[in-house]
């Protein structure tokens, strides 16, 4: 049985490593701040460093806020790439730049060991419960080696093409889900504007064309004003921010991301940005001068 | 058993006529050209004006282009006005303004008879198969003695609220549609241009958050390059100008389907305009460059 390295024990890293725990791998974690009394409890070895973690661990996964972390984890003083050696692999499941994903890849790769890009959608509901999406980026039977540990962590497991192509379909998922919350916003201020219920409108759409998972369940947030996330405003700005500098350095024109990074920024100017991203229609509320619904 | 009248026998109406003549109903049409021959051979009386068939018919239905073609069918000369009489029944299936339409409403009640608006959306595909999705406004009781007559051409029936909440929800229908077309139009020309593999990228996100009806078909669309109609791009032109018109009339901002509307006239602007209004991507392949698969 390959033994674990889990470095970033946040929201998200703490239930995934001990899922990972939980199925019986020998698990060594390492975070910023202190590691989860559960985890080493449940028999989770404490490193000191990354690079203990990379020294002790054959696959080690990283799960860290943004690219500049993941940089640092792996290459800076004490990281992953001090200790790591021919055979392992680094499996990045940090949402982050696909540019420097492939980057980082080759570094690591020039270590000797193998590099999987596999960034996650679902939230904490999706790290709690193990049903996480999880997109991957590299070589196939790298990708087969790893799969049993997302398994452990997920539902949705595709690989989808080589280093990076995990990070640009979670960038393509994030512009995605902003844009569908967005349209159901502009149509839900506009219908309670007009004078419609709804909350009929809503039903009446669903099962048509206009028929989406977030009409289903942001939708019903903006009519119900349950904001609690969820996945915060915050967090969005940030994988929209990765869309945005990302297409300017591919020659891509994202006119409709762009504007709802600026609803994104207004609604946290109004202060809903630790509120769920369907708050984003507080933005479109507040350009209305009108609220779908009352606050709850 | 009801009289219906037909008036509007274009791509959606003959069908949908040619529904309830098979049904049974006596049916009383008249149309700006030629009455269709089948029509007429299964037994449907052509009338000589809106007028004709509004004395004949007890449920007079109308599905022509849009609201000034509505305002001359019910009231210019020769119109529905002029033959109606108390206890009849206008219900108008085009897709028009709902500030129009409660106006439009008000004078047919003046009249002692009832008014439905009931806009569909399905398309050609959805009225010959009956598998239309219709949102009505007006009276429940109206509503429910037409509703037979809905049972014939649709599937997803539903009384949103009262006269103008059908035309308000078509309206939604239609920016969720748009917006949401063009959100997967962006995440696809993102990840084409980053260089993965379009396809596995559109599987990796069904089931997700992201998923839609639309990243279901019309992301195949983009993909396949199969950009044959379906629902044309100047006809979704046509709606998202209500949208937009209606926008201003009640004081509510569209930002991003202000820039759909923009995106679907550089699609036009590129030669796309009968193609299905999947082809929005065309706009957004030309502002980045680039086409995220070669043309069939």
């Amino acid at each position: 049985m390959e033994k674990v390295g889990f470095i970033g024990l946040g929201i998200m890293g703490a239930p995934m490593a001990g899922h990972l725990r939980a199925a019986g791998y020998e698990l060594f974690v390492h975070t910023r701040s202190k590691v989860p009394e559960a985890l080493t409890a449940a028999g989770a070895i404490a490193c000191t460093s990354a690079k203990e973690v990379a020294q002790r661990a054959d696959i080690i996964i990283t799960m860290v806020p943004d690219t500049p972390d993941v940089e640092k984890v792996l290459f800076g003083a004490g990281g992953v790439a001090e200790g790591i050696s021919a055979g392992k692999v680094v499996v990045d499941m940090s949402s982050i730049a696909p540019v420097e994903t492939k980057a980082f890849a080759q570094r690591i790769n020039a270590l000797g060991a193998q590099y999987i890009d596999a960034p996650v959608s679902g939230g904490e509901v999706g790290a709690k419960g193990a049903t996480l999406t999880i997109m991957c980026g590299g070589e196939a039977a790298t990708f087969e080696r790893v799969k049993p540990l997302f398994e452990k962590m997920g539902k949705n497991i595709t690989l989808v093409g080589p280093n990076g192509a995990g990070q640009i379909c979670k960038v393509a998922n994030q512009i995605i889900v902003a844009l569908t919350i967005e349209a159901v916003g502009e149509a839900m201020v506009f219908a309670s504007k007009a004078g419609a219920d709804v909350a009929k409108v809503r039903s009446a759409l669903m099962g048509g064309l206009a028929t989406s998972r977030i009409l289903e369940l942001h939708g019903e947030r903006m009519i119900k004003r349950t904001f609690n996330p969820g996945f915060r405003i915050e967090l969005h700005q940030k994988d929209l921010n990765l869309a945005l500098s990302s297409a300017k350095a591919l020659g891509v024109a994202l006119p409709n991301t762009s504007t709802a990074q600026q609803l994104f920024n207004t609604a946290s100017a109004l202060g809903s940005g630790k509120l769920d991203h369907s708050a984003m229609v507080h933005a479109l509320e507040a350009m209305a001068a009108h609220k779908v619904a009352p606050d709850a």
